[in-house]
Formats: C-alpha cells, sequence, structure tokens
C-alpha cells in the first residue's frame, strides 16, 4: 500500500484524490492546499486529514509518497523538498516554465536516487503503448513520418489560459513527450506555426488556439502535429506512424457503440474524451506498481525536461517564424 | 461485333438497349415491342431499326444474338423460337411462372447447344465475383453459415407487384441463384416466413414485403436471407460467410467518399444501388465476352430453373408455414 | 453497504466473487460449495469465510444478499430458501431445466416482495441499454425486423456441455430475453433449425453447435439469431434492428486500438470478448444499485421464465423440424 | 464531336489516346511524338493517323482542339501555336519548368479567348468535388484546417525523376493547386521541409522522396500536406479539411469490396490508385463537355501559373530551410 501526500487540490489534485482513493494498492494519507478549504473538502471525501502544515509532510513516516498538482510555480520547491526528504514523487507537468529553474532541478535530482516521474500521461494509454511496441519491434520498418492531430471539445477558461504559459507549453507539450517516446529518436529541429481562429480571447491573452508544428528528427524522419482548442464534434486526437514497410494508425476511441442509419445519412455518436480522468489513472497505476516492484519510474526528470526543451524551441520558432534547432 | 436483337423496350429493355449501345464490341441491330412506338424511340435513341415483324429476326444473318427483356409470359415461346435459330441468348429471369412450362424449354435446350444465359445479374458483381473465388481457394475452410441481407431503398409500383409473380419470386430468387452459386451446393430444404409491414398494398396484392427465408444445405451448412421492399437510408444489400476457418464479409458499396463531422454526429451519406443499371452491364458484358471466346455462357437456363425450383418451394413453405423439401 | 453470500465456487462463482470484492458497495460474507476445498479457497482469495452449513445463511443477520452461481440443478431449492428468508437474490440461468420446476418458484415468488433477479447479463451492456433506449424513443419507428449474431471464439469442453440443457438453452437463451426486451414484445413463433459443423462432439453429446433460429413477433416483425459455438477471429456478436424509419447497428467492440497497413492488407486485431467476467459485473451493479434505491431489480424471475419458454419451444421446433408455437 | 491532335505519345500520351478513344463525343484525329514510332503505333490502336509534320496540325479544319502531353520543355511553343490557331487546349502540368516562360505565355494567353487548361486532375475527382461544394455551402464553417496526406505506392524510375523538375514541383504541386481550389483562398507563405528516406537514388538526383508542407492562408487557416514516393500497403491519399462547425474527410477509395475475418486478424486490401488513368479521363470529359456547352475551361493557365508560384516558393524554403512568402 502507498501511503500519498497530495499537494493541490484543483481541478488534477481531484482527479487524482479520487484516482488514489478508488486504487486497491495506494492511499490518500494527506492532502494540502493553498486554499485551506480546498484541501478540507477533498479529505472529507476520500477519509484522510487534511495537513495543515505542508512541511510536516516531508518527515512523516505514515507518508511514503507525494504527488505534485498544486500550480506551476511551487512545483521546483516541492520537488526540492520531495528529494530532500528522499520520497518517491509524481509532479504534473511542466516542472517550471524557467527552463534554468527547471533544469537546476532535474540536475539536483540526477544526483539522487528518488524516484521522481513527471505527468506525461499519453503514454499511459493502451493505443500508445501498442503502436510505441510495435515500431520497436519493427514492424513498419524504419519510421519516416509521423502524423498527430489533437483537437480539444470545447476551449478552456480565460483564467486557465492566463496562467497555461501558452498553448505550445501547455497543451502541444504533451507531444513533445509522446512522439520521441514512441518512435525512440529526440527532434532536432522544430518549426511551429500558429493561428487564433477559434476565439479572439486566446489573442487577447497573447496566444494561439491553433498550432501546426514540424519536427525533424535525426534519422531524416519528419513528425508533424496539429493541435486545436476545439472541435464541435468532440475530444478528437488520432496519430499514423509512417514507415518502410508499413503504417500503424491509431483508431480514434469508438464514437459510439450504436450506429444509426436513416434517411438523412448514417451517424455515430460524438468522440467522448478517453484522454481525461481515465489516463491520469493510468499514470498512477503505472507509478504504484514501479514502485511496488522497485522499477524506475517514468517519464523521468530529464523526460520532463526535454519535452520542455523542445516547447520553448517551438514558442521561439512560433514569435520568429522560422525553424529552430532545439538546445537539450 | 456481336449484333443483337432486343424483345422488351420496357424499363429492363431501355437499360439493356443503353448497355448494348455503349459496349465497345456489341451492337443493337434490332428492337421488338409489343408496344410499337416504344420500340421506335429505343431504336431511334441507339441508332438501329425497329423490327416490324419480330418473326424476321431469327433467320437475319445480321442479327448474332438475342437479348429477351419482354414481358415473363413471352420467355418461352421467344427462347424456343431462339433455340430453333441457333442465336445466342440472353434472357431475363425468370424462365416462366409456370414451372412445368420452364421444365419443358430447358429440356429443349439441353439438346442443344445454343448459348442461353437468364439474368441473374449479382453473379457479375465483383465482390460477389471476390468472394466466390476466396470460398473455392479454401480461404474460410469449410462453409458452415451464410447471412444476407438486401433491401429495396424505395418500394415498387403496385401494377410492378401484380405481375412479379411475389416477393420470393421476384427478388428473393437472386439469392436463390446467388447463394449455390457463391458456396457451391444447392439448398435441400426451405423455410420461408413473410409479412407485410412496409405497405397494406402488398397485403391488397396478396404478397409480402419483408420476408426471413432459412436454407438448409447437403453439408449441414446453414443460410438466412432477409429480404425487403424498403429502407429509408437507401439500397442495402450485404452478405456474409462464415466458415470452420474465418469470415468473409461484403463491404456495402461506399455510402459516400466523404464523411461529416458535426456536433451532432459523424455522418457518411447514403447507399447507392450499385446493383441496378450498372450489374445488367456487367452480365452483358460477360454474355458478349463468352460468346467472343466460345466459352460457355452463364447463369444457365438448368441454373435459371434451379432457381426457380428454390422459389416455388419457398412459397410453397410461405403458405404452409413450414419447412419443404426442394424438388429439383 | 450490501453484504453477500455466494452460492457455488465454480468458474461463474469465482467470476461473481471477484466482481463482488472489487465492488465498492458490496461485501462477500460467505461462500459455500459442495466442494468444501473450492469454497475454502475463494473465501481466502477475497478475505471472508466459507460456510461451513448453507442454512446458516438464511437467519443470519450479516448477510444481506444472496447470490446463486451453483448447478442450475440446485437453483430452485436454494431460490425457495431465499424467498422464504426474505433476502434479496440474483439466480444465474436457467431457473430450471425442468419448466414445471421453474414454473412453480415463480409462481411462489409472485406472492412475496422479496427481490429476485435472474443472470441475463447483455441487458446491462450499454450498447444493448442504448438500443433500447432509441428504439422506445421511436428513433428507427415500428420495428420490422431484427438480424442478430453471436458466435463464440471457442467451444467449450464436453463436461461443460453435459450439463448445459443444450446449445439453445444454454446459450441462444441468452437472444430469448435479449431480443423480447430490446424490441417491447415477445415471440407467438419459434422455427429453430441446428446442425453439427465444429465439433462431432456436439453431436456426440446430441447437441448441436451450429443454430439459426427464426422469432415472428405478434407485430409481424420477423427476429432472426444466428448463434454458433466457434470463430477462430475472435468473440463475434452484432446486432441490427430494422424499422420503418432507419436501422440501428450495434458496432462490435473495436477489434484494436490499432490498425496497421501493410504490403498484404490492412490488419486489425481480434474480437476482445466483452460479453465475458465484464458483463457479470454489470449486472452485480445493477443489482446492488437497485437494492440500495428500493427499486425493482432485474430481470425478473417471470422473464427468466419467458426465456426458457421460448427455449423449449425452440428445442420442440429443433426436434420437430417445424415451427412451434410458443406457450407462455 | 471533339476531334483531338494529340502531341506526345509517352505514358500520358498513351493514356489520353485510349480516354480519347473511349469518349463517346471525342476523336482521336492525329498523334505526333518527336519519336515516330510511338506515334505511329499509338495512332494504328486508335485508328487514326501519324502526323508527319506537327506543323500541319494548326491549320487543319479537321482538328478541333489539341492535347499537350509531350515533355515539359516543348509546352510554351505548342500552347504559343495553340493560342495563334485559336485551338482550344488542355496542356499537361507544368506550363514550363522557367516561371518567366511561364508567366509569358500565361500573359499572351490573358489577351486571347482561345481556352485553355491544365492538367489538375485532381479536380474532377468526385469526392473533391464534393468536398468542395460542401465547404461552398458552409457546412463546416470557416475553414481552420486542412491536412493532406498523398502516398504514390511505388516511387518513379530514375529517367523519370531526371526529368520531373523535383519532388515539390511534380508531385506536391497537385495539392498547391487542389487546396487553394478547395478552400477558396491562396497561400501567402510555405515552409517545405524535405527527407531522403525512400530510396538515395533520389538524393543522387538531387531531390527528395519526402516531403511535408506548411502553407498560410490570409484568413489564418493553415494548412499540411505531407507527400511521399512510397507506400507499400498502395496508393495512400486523404484529406481533412476542419472548420469552425466540423469537418470534412474523403474516406479513401474502398480497400477491397471484402473483409476477411482469420484467426489472424481482419484484412481488407490493398489500396487501389484511383488517382491514376482514371482521373486524366475525368478531366478529359469535363474539357471537352465545357467546348461543347461554351463554358470556360479550368483550371486555367492563369491557375496553372499559380500552383508552380507556390511551388517554386516551396523549393526556395527547402534549399533555405525557412518560411518563404510567395509571390504571385
Amino acid at each position: 500500500m502507498i501511503r500519498f501526500a497530495l499537494f493541490g487540490a484543483g481541478r488534477a489534485g481531484r482527479i487524482h484524490a479520487g484516482n488514489i482513493a478508488r486504487h486497491p494498492r495506494a492511499e490518500l494519507a494527506a492532502v494540502y492546499d493553498v486554499v485551506r478549504p480546498l484541501a478540507e473538502r477533498l479529505a472529507e471525501q476520500h477519509g484522510s486529514c487534511a495537513v495543515a502544515d505542508p512541511g510536516a509532510v516531508w518527515p512523516a513516516a505514515a507518508i511514503d509518497a507525494v504527488l505534485i498538482a498544486s500550480s506551476t510555480d511551487t512545483h521546483v520547491d516541492l520537488l526540492r523538498a520531495a528529494l530532500r526528504s528522499g520520497k518517491a514523487t509524481y509532479c504534473e507537468k511542466p516542472i517550471d516554465f524557467d527552463l534554468s529553474r527547471a533544469r537546476s532541478v532535474v540536475s539536483e535530482a540526477a544526483g539522487t536516487d528518488v524516484p521522481v516521474a513527471v505527468g506525461f500521461r499519453r503514454r499511459c494509454l493502451p493505443e500508445y503503448q501498442e503502436i510505441r511496441r510495435r515500431i520497436a519491434d519493427g514492424e513498419i520498418g524504419r519510421v519516416e513520418t509521423v502524423r498527430l492531430v489533437s483537437r480539444d471539445h470545447r476551449p478552456p477558461s480565460r483564467a486557465y489560459v492566463d496562467v497555461s504559459g501558452g498553448f505550445l507549453r501547455d497543451k502541444t507539450i504533451h507531444y513533445f513527450d509522446l512522439i520521441p517516446w514512441l518512435v525512440g529518436e529526440r527532434p532536432t529541429e522544430v518549426h511551429a506555426a500558429g493561428s487564433c481562429l477559434v476565439d479572439p480571447m486566446f489573442a487577447d491573452a497573447g496566444d494561439i488556439d491553433t498550432a501546426m508544428v514540424l519536427l525533424r528528427m535525426p534519422s531524416g524522419a519528419l513528425c508533424h502535429i496539429e493541435n486545436g482548442r476545439r472541435a464541435v464534434y468532440g475530444f478528437d486526437e488520432r496519430i499514423e506512424v509512417f514507415g518502410a514497410k508499413g503504417m500503424l494508425q491509431s483508431r480514434p476511441p469508438a464514437l459510439s457503440s450504436v450506429a444509426r442509419f436513416a434517411a438523412s445519412g448514417v451517424r455515430s455518436g460524438r468522440y467522448p474524451d478517453l484522454y481525461g480522468a481515465e489516463s491520469f489513472a493510468g499514470l498512477l497505476d503505472a507509478f504504484v506498481s514501479a514502485l511496488e516492484s522497485e522499477q524506475p519510474v517514468e517519464p523521468t526528470l530529464a523526460e520532463g525536461l526535454q519535452a520542455q526543451n523542445i516547447a520553448e524551441a517551438a514558442v521561439e520558432s512560433l514569435r520568429g517564424n522560422r525553424p529552430v534547432t532545439i538546445a537539450y
């Protein structure tokens, strides 16, 4: 049984709390939030005690692991405390919007053997795991191109956008982690193009809502990501990986289990968002299982930093409207 | 170049006339219809002469083949004349609604080497030819079951129903020919159930509009046909053949080449009727090609009779509400 | 929290035990099996005590509900004891192979308000619930035909076949429950045809392995069930319900989330069996939820008897090779 | 009846000759090729006379239209002759690899009313026409993104590559014509990335075999083209156009009309190349129909030049690895 202390009782924190409570081998031992009533409510729901003083978490023998789901600006300090305490840690992405701060904590961690994972949860989806395995098995030969599209169903709130770090750092970064992990090499160059088409609110916030990103791999493989903030027909995420011997294509999550054939045509339902709460649970389970079996946890902090390096280069590319070499 | 005389300038005759005219190695040399202006119009459209006297067709050296698309009650006399003249003949199904008359002309034909084909045109559809070939190649092992559904888009007129011979003899008979041809054995027993659900007009005419038919094969294989007169979403015909080593499933003709993903769901278009005029052309082409290469034509008259035998047993089964052994 | 006593620690019993243990609002309080070590092992795995004397279950205040998953010949006695004790009961199908015994216990139950459910678990699958709701909502107008196919992946053992009651009573009965529930009327007549094609073992056991069953509804609707014991490509269950205004078609459970496009063609994976353990859990959850909210449980004993009545008529039809009117 | 003189009896010329011969309202009146025996053979096959002197074509009253399928370096001179003669002309793309020569002949044409069409044949495919119409009808609202992938089945020969002008000018140019035509605006900027992954032969020839191209539209819409020279599973061309109110997605040409469900999985066949000879016929038919009805022909010479302008900017972008503003 892994006993967790949870930092952050906001949207992500609440999902994690529920997942920990439901997990047969995990327990929610403590919750902290800067807004105390939020932490109290969550603690009540899931039968654990709110922590008055976050500092009390670190020495507590009754706490095995820490889950950091608080606001991004608190991540680095909490990660440092976690490294000092030696407690296994799962940290929501990103590490920090300031790359030098992120780099410094990754360096610190490198000198320890404290297990720290970063929350890129697409790695836990069965279809992505299957694609990765089948690429590694050589099923499609050398990878030549990747085409990925991801469109949210509805745009987030302005409040969310304002603290998100921008579209490329907030959302597209998932694919900056996913694609290298799938194909086994990391890009050398990125070119990002963006537009504000969904809602002028994004432009007001200095952000984009529609992105197209090209990644160039050392092998010569080319990858394309289309990423958007709204699709009226539901959540839409699909990938195809094309190689010398064939193509692997993810099938979108079944629209509906029932199709209707009517005079007006054939209809299936809308896409469900299988990339939401469910995928958080997958990563939690992988984390718990790794701790139990004393295997390394992943995605590692270094991988978290790698995705941020790509995201930063993408932001620079977007601003300068030119391809940018990625510094790792 | 095969020069055709066409008997019948009704709906089927007009389709055949157009197909003959378009065929690079066929020519419409003469048209006859009991309603002379119909024949004249068709002759004009396709650049051939209407025949004043049908008797003139048989001795004419400028006529290589005869296509019988006139009303069913004229088929047997025309077939007999064709057999006497020795001209290759393509006759629309059925041979005759009176089985003893049909049998007698089939016997006559058996004593000659005049090529006579009957118009079961599903045999010319590429998907059915592919399924037949793959079954014969042993791809799915021994055939165990067949499931076929066929639904017209819109019901025919009352006038058509009145001369059709009834649903099982008019429409379902196509599958009484198709299934034995696909799987390589002919049924020993049939059980037909029917309802009038689409339009009371069918019941008024003493007919049904919805049928379910079970066929039992000598091998023990079981076949099911669902056949209906109306589907609001368009023409719908699909088959699956299941065997010891797998299943072959026809894909319905592409609904539309474009799918629409909208807030209300995903939509494709309606089914086109790929089993209409196009399939007549396929059978004509097969007939012309067989004549040119001096290969046997098919479906043969004997096969035409076989399908009628099954249809008659099905009618008897429907009336008596009991399985009926098929007499060949 | 509903505390269950489980009768039967065989295959079904083990699935139920696991589902009860995993259910957040259910608890496995006792297990009984005529083979005591089986019960002990299950009790150990799920942290409850094996019951020395089954009679102790009925008066026990610590037992809220009873789950009967023992062999069919024990069902009626256990149901009677349950009715006397007043404990809510979930009984695996069928009630009893002897229809008169089944009828008598259904009569007894009718005089009580003890909640008793029978295990036709397809009712709990989301696609069937969706189809039922959409039919009831009038989406496809009056139902005209139903086509259902169900093929197991691999045949069961001879031992299973010997106690199964025969294919129609063991497997096809699921659809004798499902179809009336879906379309809102029960059949008046059944005609069953069967073959032994998969394995001579079935014929040795006096059974069939391939069935085609026609059901006639009071409205004139016609239903067809194809049911088989083996499909090399995996479990295969699909339904389409056709009506005056369109068709609803269940989409088979996604073959695989990844498709492969290779030189040899496009491939998806095999069908998973989503109708196995998972569907047991659905019915358990529905049962627990109904008890908690004091709603009626279902399928009711009377519905369980209804499906058996259809199955018996189907057996009679198969033997006599003729349509049989169903007595309810 | 439109009587054609055909220039060029190579691969494209042979396809055109066959299509003209099969067209009910077109006739192949003359064929010219610099390799005289090629022209003679084609003339013989299709029953027309090879032309000894190409100059004889222009004044010939028996020639209504000219089809230019000779090597690219001859196009401009032939176009000039055609403009002087006033004969309707269909010219294979591109106009000329030298943009200033292409521009000059387009200017000349602008001062005449001679109908001249350029062979971008994807415009004639029904799925693209449907997508264009549905976008114009507002079905998906404002267009936000386009994703197109096109992969040939097998790479062309080295000889072809050497005279092709390079991948972007030879193949990707089809989509530089298609996309603006579909969405109703022309790109302002292009960024092309390329690799040689399929065969080192392309690199030897100074060419690429795998391209990813980003187009930026005045409206802010972003378009992505993936284009490749080889796909082991067959020809692969698909598009999706995403907008504020939904998405239109072309369905790839049916893989096969029959699917096989085997123990090893579900298989459909390979993609056919529906973009080959058949699509040439579509454009010929559109050309003939436009001439007959005295409607303007299209794609116009100016549109042919527009696509070349994009292709040139793409080549410059590829060389400089930077986005390039397109000069029209």
